[in-house]
C-alpha cells in the first residue's frame, strides 16, 4: 500500500459480461450466462455485485460490454448510469476492452479504465477498491496494471503473472513504480502443470491472473496501435460513433473486421515483456466461481461468514446449512440424514437426501443434475453431448 | 423332488397384503404400500405378480387379506375370481391367516392353503410350484409346512429356519415325510447377529424364513386352537359369517378382539418344537425388495435377464440401463457421465448424473430422494422424523 495522494485522473470501471460457460450448467445456460444470476443467494447477480463493488471508485459511469443477446438482460440488471455496449458477434476480450477504452479516451483524455469480469466473486471491498486506486496510481505513470491474486495452492486452472525478481534490471522505459505499490512484471505464464503450478507457489513471486487490468485508456490503445493497429483504429472508429445516427452502420461494418484475441495475448504478454507491466498485490479473497464445486464452497465459506445456521432455507435469505451438512440456495425445503450436499432449487417438492457426501444437487424446471463435487470438472463434456441427443435446447 | 402323485386335496393360495413400510420410501406410501406398485417395471404390481404365479396352482380362488385402507386398490389389481378379506384393522400375520384358513375349511374341510406375503418377488415361477406342490404334499401329512430359501450371503435381516439333523430322531407324531421333498425342522431361529449368520450359513442347515407357509386350515385352526383358543375360535367365527347378513356385524365386534401376532410366534415355533413342522427347499430366486439397494439389485439384474441394452428409458418398457451403469424405472430421460445410479420417475425433466456411485434417485410429484445404496438401511428413520418436521402428508 502507499500514502500517495489521490490519483488525479477519473477512472472508469469497466465490465466485459461476456463467456456462456457450462461449468455451472443448468444453473447457468448459453441463453443465461452466468453473470446474471444469484448464484450466492447475495440477492443481486453477480454482475450487479461487480457494478457495486466498483461503484465507489467510479469517476465516470462504469461501460459493460455484453454480447447483443444478453444486451436487454444485461441493461435491466445494470440500471439506470452504467453504459451498456453490444457486441454484434463475440470476439474475446479485447475488441471489448479496446472500445470500452476508446469510449474512455474519447471522453477525457486522461482517463484510467480498470477493466473485471463480470462474473467474478470479491467479498472484500474495502481491499479490493485498496488495491484498484494502487494500480490506479501505477496506470497513471503509464504501465498496463494488472492486479495479482495470491495463490492459496497450486491451481492448474489458472494463467500466472511472474513478478521481476527483486534488484533485477528492469529493461522498462517508463517511471520508476516507488510509491505506487506496484511492482514491475518480469512475464505472463500461460497455465501451468501441476510441477511448475508448485514451483510458483514456493516463489513467493507469482500470483493469479484473474484478467484484472487497470490503464490509461490511451496508453492501452496507443500501445494496440503498435501490436494490432486495425483493432486500435477500428476500436477508436467506432467509439466516435457511438452515440451518433450512424452508431449502429459503423459497428456492424467494423466489428466483424477486429481480430478476435484475448486482452493477455494481444497486450499483457508483449508489454510485459518490454518492462511496461506492473502488478499490485489484491489482498483480497478471489473467486471465479469456475465450477459447482468453486460455487459450493462459496456457499459454505458465505454461510460461515454471516454466521446463518440451521434452518429450512425458505426464508430466501441466502444459502442455509443444515445441521446435516446441507446448504440450500434456493426456498427448496430438505431433509436429510447423514449427508453432505449442496442444493440448488426452489420447487415445492421435498428433497430428501440420504448418506450422500460432497454431492451438488441442482433442480430447474426441466434439469435436474446430480454432480459429484469431485467431478464438477467433468460436467462440461456432459453438457456437450446434450446437443447429439437432441438435448438442445437444454444448453 | 419328488415322483409322488398330484395332491388330492384342494389348494387355496392365501395372500396377506399388509404392512406399510417405509423402507422403499417415496415409491411407497402409508396410502400406497409396496404390493400395490409395479416396482421392477414388469407391468404389473408385486401383488399382481403374486397372483399371477399362484393361479396354476389354485384349485379355489385365492384368498387376499388386506387392510380395509387398501380393500378398493387391493379389489381393482385383483381382479374377478379373487376374494378379498378387508381386517377393520392390522392385527399382525397370524389373524389374517386364520380368518383365511377358516374359509377355505369352511369351503371344504380338506382345504390346503399356502400364504404368501403380497410384496416378495420371485422370478422363477416353475420352481416355485413345484416347492408348493412338494409342500402341498407334505402339508396332507399333517405338517405345518414352511419353504425355505437357500441363504446367499450371511444376511442378519432375515430370520432362519434351522433343519433338523440327518439321522436326528424325530419327536413328532406324524407320518415321515419320505418322498414328499419335505424335511423336519428342528427350530425356527430369529434374525442372528452376523457370527450366528455366519455359522448358519457354513451349517448347510439353514434357510432363510420368507413367510412361506404350506398347511391343511383345519391342521391350521386346531393347532391354533391349542395355543391361543380365542383367535381360532373368533377366526372360525367370522368365516361362518362371510357372506351372509351378519358379516360386517360380526367382523366388527370379533375382529378388535383377536389377539395380534405373527404366524411365527403363533404358531411355527411351538410346533417345530412338537416336530409338527417340515421345510420344503425354495431352489428359486427370492427377494424380500426390503429396501432400496435391494430393488436397485432386482432391477440390474432383471435388466440383464431380460437382455435390455443402452436406451433412454422412454419406452416404459421396464428398468433401463445405460453404458454409464444408469438404471431407470419409469419414463424419466437421464444422462451420465461417469455414474452408476439407480433412477426411478417419470417426470419431464432429464436427469443429468455425473460422478456418482451406488446412489438411489426417486423423483415422485412431492418428493425428491437421493440415497447412497449403502445408507438404504436409515431411510426408515428419515421418514420417521417427517410428522415432527411438519411433513406428515408426505408418509
Amino acid at each position: 500500500m502507499s500514502d500517495s495522494p489521490a490519483p488525479a485522473s477519473p477512472f472508469v470501471p469497466v465490465v466485459p459480461a461476456g463467456g456462456a460457460g457450462t461449468r455451472l450448467w443448468p444453473l447457468s445456460r448459453a441463453a443465461r450466462p452466468k453473470f446474471l444470476l444469484d448464484l450466492t443467494g447475495a440477492g443481486e447477480s453477480l454482475l450487479q455485485q461487480t457494478l457495486r463493488r466498483l461503484a465507489p471508485l467510479a469517476d465516470r459511469s462504469p461501460i459493460v460490454v455484453t454480447g447483443a443477446a444478453h444486451e436487454a438482460a444485461v441493461r435491466e440488471q445494470s440500471g439506470e448510469g452504467v453504459r451498456v455496449l453490444a457486441e454484434p458477434s463475440a470476439r474475446n476480450s479485447m475488441p471489448a476492452i479496446a472500445l470500452a477504452a476508446a469510449l474512455a479516451a474519447r471522453e477525457d483524455e486522461d482517463a484510467v479504465i480498470g477493466s473485471f469480469a463480470a462474473d467474478h466473486l470479491i467479498r472484500d471491498t474495502s481491499a479490493f477498491e485498496q488495491a484498484v486506486r494502487s494500480a490506479h496510481r501505477a496506470a497513471e505513470l503509464g504501465y498496463l496494471v494488472t492486479l495479482g491474486v495470491q495463490p492459496t495452492h497450486a491451481a492448474t486452472g489458472f494463467g500466472y503473472i511472474e513478478q521481476a525478481a527483486e534488484g533485477s534490471a528492469l529493461v522498462g522505459p517508463l517511471p520508476d513504480l516507488a510509491g505506487t505499490g506496484a511492482r514491475p512484471v518480469a512475464a505472463f505464464v500461460e497455465k501451468p502443470d501441476l510441477a511448475r503450478a508448485e514451483e510458483f507457489l514456493a516463489s513467493g513471486r507469482h500470483s493469479w491472473n484473474a484478467g484484472m487490468f487497470v490503464v490509461r485508456a490511451n496508453v492501452l490503445l496507443d500501445a494496440l496501435a503498435e501490436q494490432i493497429p486495425a483493432l486500435a483504429d477500428g476500436a477508436r472508429r467506432i467509439a466516435a460513433a457511438i452515440g451518433t445516427d450512424a452508431e449502429q452502420q459503423v459497428l456492424a461494418e467494423l466489428w466483424p473486421t477486429l481480430t478476435s484475441i484475448a486482452i493477455d495475448h494481444a497486450l499483457a504478454e508483449p508489454l510485459a515483456a518490454q518492462g511496461r507491466v506492473a502488478v499490485v498485490p489484491a489482498p483480497f479473497d478471489w473467486d471465479d466461481v469456475g465450477d459447482l464445486a468453486a460455487l459450493a464452497r462459496q456457499l459454505r465459506e458465505r454461510g460461515s461468514a454471516d454466521g446463518t445456521d440451521g434452518g429450512d432455507g425458505a426464508d430466501g435469505a441466502g444459502p442455509v446449512p443444515s445441521a446435516e451438512g446441507i446448504r440450500v440456495l434456493g426456498s427448496a425445503r430438505t431433509l436429510a440424514l447423514d449427508a453432505q450436499a449442496t442444493v440448488y432449487g426452489s420447487s415445492e417438492r421435498l428433497i430428501a437426501l440420504v448418506g450422500v457426501e460432497r454431492l451438488s444437487v441442482v433442480e430447474t424446471d426441466d434439469v435436474l443434475l446430480i454432480l459429484a463435487d469431485d467431478h464438477a470438472q467433468s460436467l462440461s463434456s456432459l453438457v456437450k453431448r446434450l446437443e447429439g441427443e437432441g438435448l438442445g435446447d437444454l444448453r
